[in-house]
């Protein structure tokens, strides 16, 4: 697993409340917006921050509701080119002592993914998206996924 | 204030173990690793881990250790170039309905920070700190403010 963070999650109480924060109050720029469901902000080279409801993450993981508090809740993310490569991530990791939440699986985003938690607790989502570009200058294009 | 993300810093229960799961588990490298402190890890361009006890992250933070919770304790961050930058990136979140924790003041690692939580209660840090620089390839080094 390459030491490489590409999105941080946010689980938020009230999507609506996030947004007005941090795109009308702060004005930062949707890299993707859909309304009622996810925000994804563009904050550095190929990095992106995700609003995402607090009940949508834990479904997203696999885990119950009561696992993710909304403030307190989030994941790291990262994006790899294949679904192999998933595959090996989360066997390096588990070799590692991680605890696999979800096991690797074709993802709702149309891509594949896995969660899984370090030792400590903390929750990584390793996916194949291929939605999500990186271009040479570090820019971030995020979409849904062909076909 | 700018849409950048610079530090995502976890509160672990266990700084070695934390440290024996990254580097020794997954083979990623310290930027910096001060034992019984704190370990960094560059994971993307200009980006930085830092992996922090719990009691400690809560410290720096000035709220109490209950308000930590390891696995779920985080904070985002992103620095700027001067002191009155991080007094003025305060205000505009301030002004956009943030929550400041910890008002711009000297920090402990010899910089400049502020803490403040977003309507959601997720905390960044502004900070200013001198010995962390980011090269134009994206490389981070990062060690003691001098003087």
């Amino acid at each position: 697993m390459e030491p490489r963070l590409d999105l941080v999650t946010l689980a938020v109480p009230d999507l609506d409340a996030a947004r007005a924060f941090y795109v009308d109050g702060l004005g930062w720029s949707p890299a993707l917006d859909v309304p009622g469901e996810i925000v994804f902000i563009q904050v550095n080279h190929g990095l992106l921050v995700g609003l995402f409801g607090a009940e949508d993450l834990a479904a997203d993981m696999g885990v119950s509701a009561a696992e993710v508090t909304p403030g307190a809740g989030f994941t790291l993310a990262q994006t790899v080119d294949s679904p192999a490569a998933v595959d090996a991530v989360v066997e390096q990791a588990r070799a590692a002592g991680a605890r696999v939440l979800k096991e690797p699986q074709r993802a709702d985003f149309g891509g594949y993914h896995a969660y899984f938690a370090d030792p400590a607790g903390i929750r990584w989502e390793v996916a194949h998206n291929p939605g999500l570009r990186v271009a040479p200058d570090g820019h971030v294009t995020i979409g849904p996924v062909d076909g």
